[in-house]
C-alpha cells in the first residue's frame, strides 16, 4: 500500500482516462479528467470527465442517461493515466449510437471501416428539447 | 468505408494510444503518438510512440526487446484517440517489471495497491551497458 499523487501537471491539468467494460474487457472510450472530475467520480461512483470543448466538468450520460458506474479505478506506473473499469448503464457510450467509440478499424489504405452494429439511435437519445419561447 | 484524418491538432500534435492485449483484452499501457509515429507503426507493424520526455520517436521495446506487434488499429468517433490491439513479445510492457502498466488499484482512501505479480526483473532487462572507455 502506498499513497499516490496523480500527475495532472504533465499535460496541463488533465490525465487521459481509459474506460473499459469491466465484464467484457472491451475498451469503450477515452476521456480526460482533471483533479476535480476525478474527485467527483470517486465520490459519486459515476464517471465525470473534463470536457475540453466545453471547458467544464461533465457527467458522462448526463443527457443520454447512459452513465458509467465505476467498478475499479487503476493508475499506471507514472501516475499520469487512469484506467476506469465500469459497468455501463445503457446500450452504448458513443454519441454516434455505438456501444464503444472505437467502432472503426483503420485499414492499411488509410480508410476507416465500421465494424460494429449501431446499438441505439442517437437522434432519439439525444433529441434536443425545444427552446423555451421567450415572451 | 470512409477516409479518416486523425485529429493530431487537438492536443498539440499528439493523440493518446491505448495499448490492449488482443487476446486477453487487458489494457497494457497508454502512450502518445504523433503523425510520424503512427505512420511508422503502421509501416513496420510494431508500436512506436512519441516520447514526451525525450521529445523523439521511440520504438516500444527498443531496449528491452519487448516489442508490441500490431494486430488491429482502431480509431474513435472524434478521430482523436487510437486503440491498438497488440500481441506483446516478452513478459510485460512496464519498465517496473509488470505485464501491464496499470498494476495498481486506486483505493477509496487515496492509496494505491499493487494487485499484480511482477512478470520480470527490470534490473536484468534494462541493465545498462557499461560505457565504452575512451582511449
Amino acid at each position: 500500500m502506498e499513497s499516490v499523487n496523480i500527475d495532472f501537471e504533465k499535460s496541463g491539468g488533465l490525465v487521459p482516462a481509459i474506460i473499459q467494460d469491466h465484464r467484457s474487457g472491451d475498451v469503450l472510450m477515452l476521456g480526460f479528467m482533471n483533479s476535480a472530475s476525478l474527485a467527483e467520480t470517486r465520490r459519486s461512483g459515476e464517471v465525470l470527465f473534463f470536457s475540453r470543448s466545453r471547458n467544464k466538468l461533465r457527467k458522462k450520460g448526463e443527457s443520454s442517461g447512459h452513465v458509467l458506474k465505476v467498478r475499479e479505478l487503476r493508475v499506471d506506473c507514472d501516475a499520469d493515466a487512469l484506467l476506469v473499469r465500469v459497468e455501463a448503464a445503457g446500450p452504448g457510450v458513443c454519441h454516434e449510437g455505438f456501444r464503444s467509440c472505437f467502432f472503426r478499424k483503420l485499414e492499411a489504405d488509410g480508410s476507416a471501416k465500421i465494424t460494429e452494429e449501431r446499438a441505439f439511435a442517437p437522434e432519439t437519445v439525444y433529441r434536443r428539447q425545444k427552446p423555451v419561447k421567450k415572451p
